[in-house]
């Protein structure tokens, strides 16, 4: 009988005590060991819960425990949990989590304290809810040089965009829409402003290349600028706009690394994954693409993963998983002004649509225009080749200063 | 430095001494040891290989080398494989295989042989190529209750159901199509008929359920009897046909396991798998569908998948992974004649077709006539309910007792 603790009884948190209490004897079965739930720890009063006997408001009794030998760290953010992990780590006791925040941010730290004391911080929850993936990459992938990661990250905004593509709803109808259907927080600003997409690439970057990638260093651009005329233009020029996590290797090792609206051709296979759902492909020199599709949230799709994780952890208890990558900092990432790729630009101006597009030929690389239905006249869109981002903002610059007016700007996918 | 030895040379066997030794320090990085290549046994000469001086034709050499921690058995077939790596694990070496055959016909013997002496036995390889599922099977979907397991496991024939849905090639022009490309062997019958993924599905089926299903009591038909007549009749229906290897849990604990060409509905997630691509989606009681989706064979995608596993026997030496199922016999699946589920059946008779449906609509639960463009007369086709198999049969066995000859009979899929 191995005791576990579970930090945070909020959504994720009373789905670990729920599978792990309906699924008692299946996971004695697998892991060898029964798995009891000692306590369960947050600040609010459950009256009525059955598991009244085992809530706790004080992390010390968890802490000073030498029974408890694996804690569930479902309480989200970086403070308290990142104190609360740390020093659970250093008592000798295995830690598990989906908290996406604290691993993005402190995840190279929290492994070396993890090394230090013989025990294990896993986190296959903390990106693509109940879709395996940290240890498909870290394991099954592992003879891969992994050349690219992209990856639809977060359910939120696919549910928004896939509104938006579909039924042609505004991003402020589908937002709302979002949010009465629970998909979206009441405060949506990690969701559609990118951050919580942001923080997960970190941490399948970090994964794959074995160096720490901090958020701040990511460039990070929500959804909240797409408008109803860039996905026309987008289904015109043959694809979808959806909000991609992207990392990839370049030439002279660094990563470029970001996460931003980007148009997918039709028949990629990230462009069919729509509603709440989530997919993750990865590129490996050995493997080809290897798609990951599914549920990327919710209560019992997070909570099965976190669950999963403290089987692994009470069947290497006192052994080390492999789980490991070093220090990083902003000199591994391409800055973002330097990286390089294909656009798409929507525009508006007084001229005739001749003299518009020999002012952007001029300006941009193998510039295409592109139409959509309803155009307005004085609205015009075009697509193209590779170029910096620098040199983006200059001809865009340039334009405007020609009375052409930028309206959005949009990465073309490679994928 | 560990050493390990590779048993067959062919193209998986050689693909795994280009991974092993194009990544040598990738891998060197990621298992915290050197891997070395001791020997490759194989009864051909390579006169022209650069590893000259580690080819043996001699298995003993293997055997009796105590400093070969890990061979990898990629020789194929039953024999002389099943002798080799039961003398290898008896001798305290873990053993990694992509031989789907042998694992599916003697897994459980293997894995208790691999267990009583505290050694690995791993086969990522086996199903899905390069598609990360063994292990994302076992492990990150360890807290779930698998409800279902679905995929398309074999690229060859999908493959060549995919040139007669997009293309409307005849079966017989696309299986030489697919042995010209390379995808299909000289003699194709274990992909066509089946045998392959039959074997990957009891591997799954072993794996998700605990105890050893065998290829003998799996219900398998391949695709040689499909025509475009059922490819037309599937897309007026919405969907296309697929081979699909399934296997879900009954009420009565007893398994509905087969392999079988099914009509699956145009947006479900297998039916955009393509081409030589594989799929295959895993339902979970908590995690909902997950699929996984890549290239399912091939050279370095396998090769990669071995790989991945001598890494993790590196990492893992005199400590046991927890991949284990018990034997298992006929008992735990349900016999196919009492299956049931909805079919598709394809007819002709000189009948007027409303003469026809009368007498289907008696015969059959529910029956649906469908249409196609340019069917002759004489052609009827229709849906049904869900009927076992056995009042399936009874059925059509009347109809054709009143002259109406049954030409096709498929499953209808639930995906």
């Amino acid at each position: 009988m191995v005791q576990v603790a579970v930090m945070g009884y909020g959504v994720v948190g009373s789905g670990v005590v729920e599978v792990l209490t309906q699924h008692v004897e299946s996971i004695a079965k697998r892991t060898k060991e029964e798995i009891a739930i000692k306590y369960i720890l947050d600040i609010r009063d459950f009256p009525d819960s059955p598991f009244q006997d085992k809530f706790t408001k004080n992390f010390e009794d968890i802490l000073n425990d030498d029974e408890v030998k694996v804690v569930a760290e479902v309480m989200g953010g970086v403070n308290p949990a990142y104190d609360f992990t740390k020093r659970c780590l250093e008592k000798g006791k295995s830690v598990v989590t989906s908290n996406k925040e604290l691993v993005a941010t402190k995840g190279a730290e929290l492994l070396k304290i993890a090394k230090e004391n013989n025990v294990n911080y896993l986190f296959e929850a903390s990106v693509g809810g109940g879709i395996p993936i940290i240890r498909p990459l870290s394991q099954c992938l592992a003879a891969n040089d992994v050349i690219e990661i992209a990856g639809i990250l977060n359910g939120t905004t696919n549910f928004i965009l896939t509104k938006m593509i579909r039924e042609n709803m505004s991003f402020e109808d589908a937002l709302a829409m979002a949010q009465r259907l629970g998909y979206a927080e009441r405060n949506p600003a990690a969701d559609i402003e990118g951050h919580d997409a942001s923080r997960k690439i970190c941490i399948l970057a970090s994964l794959a290349y074995g160096r720490h990638v901090y958020p701040e260093y990511v460039n990070t651009q929500g959804i909240t600028k797409i408008t109803l005329e860039d996905v026309a233009y987008a289904s015109s020029w043959g694809g979808v706009i959806k909000l991609i996590g992207q990392v990839k290797r370049l030439e002279d090792n660094t990563l470029d690394i970001t996460v931003e609206p980007m148009l997918i051709e039709k028949n990629s296979q990230l462009a069919n994954v729509d509603d709440v759902f989530n997919g993750i492909l990865v590129r490996g020199d050995s493997t080809g693409d290897v798609v990951f599709y599914g549920k990327g949230a919710g209560k019992l799709p997070t909570a099965s993963a976190v669950v999963a994780d403290i089987m692994d952890c009470v069947k290497h208890l006192n052994k080390r998983k492999y789980l490991d990558w070093a220090d990083g900092d902003g000199s591994i990432v391409k800055p973002y002004p330097e990286t390089k790729y294909p656009v798409y630009i929507r525009a508006e101006s007084d001229y005739d649509k001749q003299t518009v597009m020999s002012k952007v030929s001029d300006l941009f690389t193998n510039a295409r225009a592109i139409v959509r239905a309803n155009a307005e006249d004085k609205e015009i869109a075009f697509v193209t080749d590779d170029m910096t981002v620098n040199s983006q903002l200059e001809a865009i610059e340039a334009l405007e200063k020609e009375g052409i007016k930028v309206l959005s700007k949009i990465r073309i996918s490679d994928l």
